[in-house]
């Protein structure tokens, strides 16, 4: 049986895999509630600026292997689901499920016996198992068993996603076995270096403990560099000559932002605290929080160089060089360097801003001072960590 | 001029880099507290057993080129000094410098104009430039600049001294430029891989944040290993699908011993505290705790084990498979699994040891009983985790 895929969800994740299962010889329709993204990709535009590499294929695919629509009743003749739309965290760390839950319950209404759905989407461990199940087994009326259900995690890198799909080892898990191997022989006809694991638990706890392995040593980075800081000894020099083949220090940073890292150890924590280990989150928990406070360091460095300014407090010009979540990607979300900028204007500094990626307009519309970094008094270069 | 050699301490650390300074063409002279060790090495026999590419550096120049002495006055024409020796931390977590104050206080009888002494010693950053120089300026009575003080830290295996010396990269920096200069050029002539950082204390920061990275990243293994217990995945399983070029899960383990690990963070948590930088070393600190407490979380797991066995507490054998601080090293410092024994007795659990390096007779010397495996009730494998 040939199959024809759906894939729910156009970002940064899920165009490039409509992308390379296009090419790959299948026919996809793509389900994307904006409807201009989709005439764009129909008449075979990129919409994804930071992807060149997709151009390429959006071009040979769009508006024909590769169809993009903003109902899902267009994906009714589909067999195989990809579910690939964003989780965000609540101000409790909780995870917000509602975009997820409208995708699969729209999915669900659409669902045949013998279809198979897979979820690419970074969820806490058990999410695919439980509540996934249940909201497609609500709207299709049929019993898990009579569809199939699995998890792979999306692999993504904003500005590599092809490169990263094509070459980056990927795995899959099923919620039964008999999901696992479904899946897994569907996938491995668009993804060269995918691995059956053995349940989608395993798969979903694979792409959180990535993170969290990030996250704390992004947070071992930070607090060595205060150290070093705080006894005169240069941390780059001592990085460089410490990290060997058994020892890989991280960069420190602003703190972590984006909508992966961030997000991943509150899966966890959140799991365990729910079941009374609070004992078991310690280093996922205290990790996050020296991430998150090193704006707050930053803030006192800042506020440490204006004292060497022989203006007024409100006529030094602070300007923060770089504030997109990471350097080189036009994304705010979650961005720590704009969260020092908002820090720094509420403790009544006159902050302006500069971004290579961002036109004065644009930070303007932000609510935000435009400045040329050469005007300011001090230029904190929020990548580079130096205060001019 | 040519050097003529001191080594300073013997051990597993001293001597393989006495005998590849010896091999390199130099004249050694190795001072070591032990007589009877040093008796060994100068009839051309390797003391330490643990370490066979040691045998052969000593036969050929046990006795010759290198020899072994108990008392510094052997080593008063020497013009270079490699200090070598044991630290240890107390029960407040602090350093003991007692016997290095020891080492260097008789160097510094010996010390002559021109003299350069080298630490290689794991140490608390700032200890060369601050103590080690007090020492030394005190009981040569001369001055800083009238010889010369590095610092190098020795990156010692158990088992793969000779290698990691000829091949694994090694910094050495100066109290000041010349010292480092000096001491980088004579260390250059017998190690190949050798770095000049740009200070002692540089350098010293260097050995203590690889440890700091392990001890991390151990705890971090440890606590995303009591998760997956926790909801029933394989942490095994997650782990070697979970890593690869950007991600390095450790393995988790009953804690961490040796002389090593859980000492150098300490040495920079109580240098933060005692500056009130507390909030400057909370993942050192936390990753402290998590691995030490890993032995409460088997000891709970053994515990559970002994409610399905169906005798009463006291006729159930526990036998703890490996008692070593690490797998295939003679060694009991620090030991964790040591340290489990001790606590299951204290529950008033029947518990009894097997270690494939250790004879029933040195089991039973240690006040502990032995037991072949086969015939406990409970076999707690400390290496592999697994009880049976």
């Amino acid at each position: 049986m040939m199959h024809k895929i759906a894939v729910i969800g156009l970002g940064k994740a899920g165009l490039p895999i409509a992308g390379v299962i296009a090419d790959s010889g299948f026919e996809v329709i793509g389900i994307d509630i904006d409807e201009k993204k989709c005439n764009q990709i129909n008449s075979g535009k990129n919409p994804i600026p930071d992807e060149k590499s997709l151009d390429e294929l959006i071009k040979k695919h769009g508006g024909k292997s590769l169809i993009a629509a903003s109902k899902y009743e267009y994906a009714k003749d589909c067999n195989f689901f990809i579910i690939i739309v964003p989780l965000f965290i609540d101000e409790n760390h909780d995870p917000d499920f509602s975009i997820m839950e409208n995708a699969f319950r729209n999915v669900g209404k659409i669902l045949k016996k013998g279809d198979c759905v897979v979820l690419e989407t970074t969820v806490p461990p058990q999410t695919t198992e439980t509540i996934v199940r249940g909201w497609l087994e609500e709207e299709s009326e049929l019993k898990f068993g009579e569809f199939y259900l699995a998890y792979s995690p999306e692999r993504i890198m904003t500005g590599y996603s092809i490169s990263r799909l094509k070459e980056f080892p990927k795995v899959i898990g099923g919620v039964d076995e008999i999901s696992g191997k479904m899946a897994f022989e569907i996938y491995r006809k668009f993804i060269p270096n995918i691995h059956l694991v053995s349940t989608a638990r395993v798969a979903e706890f694979i792409k959180v403990i990535e993170g969290c392995y990030r996250d704390a040593n992004i947070a071992l980075a930070n607090e060595l560099f205060k150290i070093a800081d705080e006894i005169n000894v240069d941390f780059y020099e001592a990085r460089e000559y410490a990290n060997h083949q058994y020892c890989n220090i991280h960069l420190p940073s602003t703190g972590v932002g984006g909508h992966c890292i961030p997000y991943y150890p509150w899966f966890l924590i959140k799991e365990m605290e729910k079941i009374g280990k609070y004992d078991h989150c310690n280093l996922l928990r205290t990790s996050r929080e020296i991430n998150d406070q090193m704006k707050d360091y930053w803030a006192e460095e800042i506020i440490l160089k204006c004292l060497q300014v022989d203006k007024s407090m409100k006529e030094i010009k602070i300007c923060i060089n770089g504030i997109t979540y990471r350097k080189g990607v036009k994304e705010l979300i979650n961005s720590i360097n704009l969260a020092l900028v908002k820090l720094l204007i509420k403790k009544g500094l006159n902050v302006y801003v500069y971004d290579e990626l961002f036109a004065r307009e644009e930070i303007v519309e932000m609510g935000l001072k435009f400045i040329d970094p050469e005007d300011a008094d001090i230029v904190f270069d929020s990548f580079d960590l130096v205060i001019k």
